[in-house]
């Protein structure tokens, strides 16, 4: 057997203890791990500084490094997400759903754990603490895959919160990392059908595409923003202004913030000039197709590619279009099926943005940015779902479980 | 373009306009396919007849000679089944959830179509329109791949129903039956990564297992169901007789009947003998491990394959077990997650069972052939998922569905 089969065995060993333990019991080994972070930051940031010299060596970008560095605030803050995870109310043995059959069979719908999660992520070491608390609230075992960058990190951060769990009671092997950092090692996890139960990868389009074409182990999709705001005809062009600026710079590195801006050829006039001033203001670059650079002339020009670019960055893709139509099958050719926003002020084209706009989460009148676990007053999230199977937008403890069927019979049998 | 991807870009336009379209739309198309295959019932019989023959030159066996086999009753009962998921509620707009974010944002969470369902099949052309009815009142588009077996029987029914629809006002290609039959057609359909949105294999082990080995697009796996009834110490023998034998015998081809019997040690003297009886007089042949044979001593022996084994017939393994945490292990080791019963009258190892037995649906004192969703009340099925992922147990219309966030502002951006 593989050392990647073995540890996968080990978490399912796990998963099965995990999933009936009580709330109070899983509670006690999140505290548990929080307080051991807290008692190890020394030894945390030197393990990490090791991660940081070997970036600083290979010439890591400012941004990898800036991700891939913890400091006591940091760590702290992992801390702080433990314990807010165990104040979440579990998702474990709720009866979803429940009736009496004609023959008096009672037929109950109870969630339970997932089992086996897989998380295949890059640079940044504060997924490690954050994914192992979801999934330990939510009953699995957890078995994650870092990049080589923050090995060392990662490393220090299982060792210290797997042995704060396993002496709080829970599961040895509820927590692990893959020992290997090497792509077969990853290429072995995708196919542990059987013994994962489902792969989340967080990271690029690059990433979550080898995932998807390689796994066995359903994977759910997350993250890739290609966000777009459309401006319509009769829009309140301040709430427009607004909206845009909010959506693009308040923090541009994410996968809510806005891409492309879609905007009706009767107001482009009106609003192109003011949204370039504002966003300008905020360091943004715009680039646009034909009609936008007429009205604006020094924006770049945009091309084909820049439809289907997810900048994370502050640059704004612009298109000129002749309505709600254009608007919608632009979202539905280059989209990726997370966030839009129409602003406008008319009721039917409301209606139709948010019922043919395909993505996981469509707005009126709103920031883009809103689309987010904790903002939605779910929870702390795993992750935002692209795709449509299983979960769809931000996903918190009760996406990490699946359902069974109970049922209590008294000897009936079908005639 | 390869055919294939055109069929499922045909399919994934059809899916868009199917989405929104009204509960009574797709009821009248439901209709006038119903009623169209009634009218062309010398006509489906005729091409069915045809793959009939190919069959018999071929050798076919007779239990799948009588799936492929089309009679008046059966297309009338096709018909009928159309009819009645007509009759079902509609899943999509139902708001699942919905809440006032502190910024005053209206959060909804509604049901709506999956997309286009991909379902590769085996002989029973059945499954064309069953699955067609259920796709399309979810507002979904399908592809269907069927075996070549039943190429003509599929065709034909496709042309029929898929005309009838698109008279009845619902888009072209919402029907569509994949025109190529060979291999990598169905592999090519596997690879189509945001034009399908979910694939359902219905068939043997050995399709399902090729279709998740080779899939990009996300698998619901369904159907495989090596189904366990264990007979605890203490439990009522008479009761444990007749649901063993209605789980093995009332029809023993489906996923749902029992494939092994577990005995605890200290009831297998006086349990066995009698089952044996009853089960012989039913024609069904026991293969039993050591323990059992000495008390049985006609039973043939059973090897490690049996453990696994889904028979789909009157075979039945048997093993005799020291207590309810061996058969707990034993499910968990050989079962493949769909059905398992427990006949006990212990309260405390009733609740164990239903808690750490990790299937689709776990019973106490009842048969498994209770796992359907017409019988749970949940209305026709398209399979029964024995995965954790999206959906579990029996599968119906709400299970077809995703879910979207809409979310209604006035000029809210992020701080």
């Amino acid at each position: 057997m593989s050392e990647v089969e073995e540890q996968g065995r080990r978490a399912k060993a796990a998963a099965v203890k995990l999933a009936t333990m009580t709330t109070r019991q899983k509670d006690a080994g999140l505290e548990a791990m929080a307080s051991a972070l807290e008692a190890d930051i020394a030894t945390i940031l030197e393990r990490n500084s090791e991660d940081l010299a070997a970036g600083r060596s290979e010439g890591m970008s400012d941004a990898l490094m800036d991700r891939l560095t913890l400091t006591e605030a940091r760590v702290r803050e992992m801390a702080a997400g433990l314990r807010e995870v165990a104040a979440l109310r579990d998702p474990v043995g709720e009866v979803v759903d429940g009736w009496r059959l004609p023959n008096g069979l009672e037929v109950r719908k109870v969630r339970v754990p997932l089992g086996v999660v897989g998380i295949i992520y890059e640079a940044r070491p504060n997924v490690t603490v954050d994914a192992a608390g979801l999934c330990l609230k939510s009953g699995n075992a957890v078995l994650l895959r870092g990049s080589s960058s923050a090995v060392n990190s990662n490393s220090v951060l299982v060792d210290v919160i797997s042995a704060a769990a396993e002496k709080a009671g829970l599961p040895a092997d509820s927590v692990q990392l893959l020992r290997s950092t090497d792509r077969e090692a990853a290429r072995e996890m995708m196919r542990l059908h059987g013994l994962i139960d489902v792969l989340i990868p967080r990271g690029g389009a690059g990433l979550i595409k080898t995932v998807v074409e390689n796994s066995s182990v359903p994977v759910i999709e997350t993250g890739t923003g290609n966000c777009h705001v459309y401006v319509d005809e009769g829009a309140d062009l301040e709430m427009a202004a607004a909206i845009i600026v909010n959506a693009k710079t308040q923090r541009p590195g994410v996968c809510n913030a806005a891409e492309t801006m879609l905007v009706h050829r009767e107001v482009a006039g009106a609003f192109l000039p003011r949204a370039d001033r504002e966003l300008r203001e905020k360091g943004v670059v715009l680039r646009g197709d034909a009609a936008t650079r007429e009205i604006i002339p020094g924006a770049e020009e945009a091309n084909e590619d820049d439809w289907y670019e997810e900048y994370l960055d502050l640059i704004l893709a612009v298109k000129v279009v002749d309505g709600i139509d254009e608007a919608i099958s632009h979202i539905s050719r280059y989209g990726s099926g997370h966030s839009e926003t129409i602003v406008t002020s008319d009721y039917r084209r409301a209606q139709r943005f948010v019922e043919e706009v395909d993505s996981a989460a469509v707005y009126v009148n709103a920031s883009t940015r809103f689309t987010d676990g904790g903002v939605f007053g779910m929870g702390a999230e795993i992750g935002i779902s692209t795709q449509k199977l299983h979960a769809r937008g931000p996903m918190s403890l009760p996406e990490l479980t699946s359902t069974k069927f109970i049922i209590y019979g008294e000897g009936q049998v079908r005639e």
